[in-house]
């Protein structure tokens, strides 16, 4: 059974990756709703967060924990957090995915300003390649008010990533688990010939190389606040999957 | 001695309309930022929250309490949370002073998703009055990115009161504490015949009419988690201050 972690709903992307690639495996998911964005909150305060989390999964029962957070996959990489179970994060497999999809060595980051300035992935993508980051605040509230094909949504997309096209990047990390969500409309805005990178898959393909036992697929949901407003994101994120969440206390 | 609570940093534009009415003044303000935003968590939580700010501002002395957060003073009314201080909010005055501006007798309301969900403006505006509620997720995000003055900002302002104007308003409420950084693009984009009412100052006239004693003017600021960033938008918000954080468990 795989656990996976978020700050909130977001990471329901990277769960939606796990779930395609590993077809048979049982999921647990905890979303921290109730103290959600991790983002914002000093580096301290995000490794608290990431250590409960990762108690409440190995509590569980799992086997094999994935931090589907941005800003809590930097707080392991950055802390050096381990566990006694595998600790697997969404930063690392995406880096390893650019680095062999590039040819220009120019990798492009699209992320929230937290997970740019915490440069984890800056560290993973040494030289000779370069990253350039850029932070895209507004993405996120624009996936959740449901604005994902909308030409202000594409302008604002035009905006962020001008400066990566101007640099020469022909592959671009979706860092951050809603970006996955404007897949589309930033290929649209970007060009066919702009590879991106969305970290979900990356890691969901290293774990299927792992040839884990059979399961019956099943998906228990945790959040420590659970609101009318996040169910209703959730199943945007899975429309095909009948949710029943669990409110718990970590 | 004055004590403001709110979910993070915005509430900062209510402390500076009393501070604009309330020169000589002493003020203590507290901006729960380890946990905001209150808006999509649930009553109970909001609830349980609100009465964790208001006994830390208690027991820091102040003789009036201020909920500066639209989602706590919902919570205050819907559950009719009083305390032995005054205990006031940043709805029940602007009410009143969009009432009392409103000709055409239709009140447009700009506010986060959750404060329009939670009704409280809606019932403290009986008929022949109408309220017209518009919720507004994208402007607390655009403007903690700074885009005040901006073509793409206007653009979501003017799908945002669209709908307001079409139902022949002519005073809107700013129901949110970022939004008064957005007045200028507000009133740009609906045209100088619409009145906009903002709460922080409907409250601080208020507060002045109470004639109370002179003081020197002052402020302690105080946040449950400190980070960069805040500051940063504190100093947005009240650019003329020097500001110093003290971080605090609640």
């Amino acid at each position: 059974m795989i656990g996976l972690f978020d700050s909130g709903i977001g990471g329901l992307t990277v769960l939606r990756s796990l779930q395609k690639y590993l077809p048979n495996e049982e999921f647990i998911y905890l979303g921290d709703t109730a103290r959600l964005p991790y983002g914002t909150k000093s580096p301290e305060t995000i490794k608290r967060y990431t250590e409960q989390n990762i108690a409440f999964l190995k509590n569980k029962g799992v086997d094999t924990i994935v931090s589907a957070c941005h800003s809590a996959s930097s707080s392991i990489l950055r802390f050096n957090i381990t566990d006694s179970l595998p600790l697997l994060n969404v930063i690392e497999p995406s880096c390893r995915d650019a680095i062999k999809l590039t040819k220009s060595q120019k990798i492009g980051l699209m992320a929230t300003q937290a997970t740019v300035d915490g440069g984890q992935y800056a560290k993973l993508i040494p030289a000779p390649h370069q990253l350039i980051s850029q932070a895209c605040p507004l993405l996120v509230p624009l996936v959740e008010c449901g604005w994902t094909e909308d030409h202000i949504t594409e302008q604002i997309i035009e905006r962020y990533t001008a400066p990566l096209l101007q640099k020469n990047v022909d592959v671009i990390i979706l860092g951050c688990t809603h970006f996955p969500l404007l897949r589309s409309a930033i290929q649209k805005v970007v060009g066919p010939e702009i590879k991106l990178v969305d970290p979900g898959d990356s890691l969901a393909l290293e774990i299927q190389k792992m040839n884990r036992p059979q399961k019956t697929s099943q998906l228990q949901l945790f959040l420590t606040d659970n609101s009318p407003h996040f169910l209703h994101t959730a199943q945007r994120i899975l429309p095909e999957q009948n949710l029943t969440i669990t409110q718990v206390d970590l």
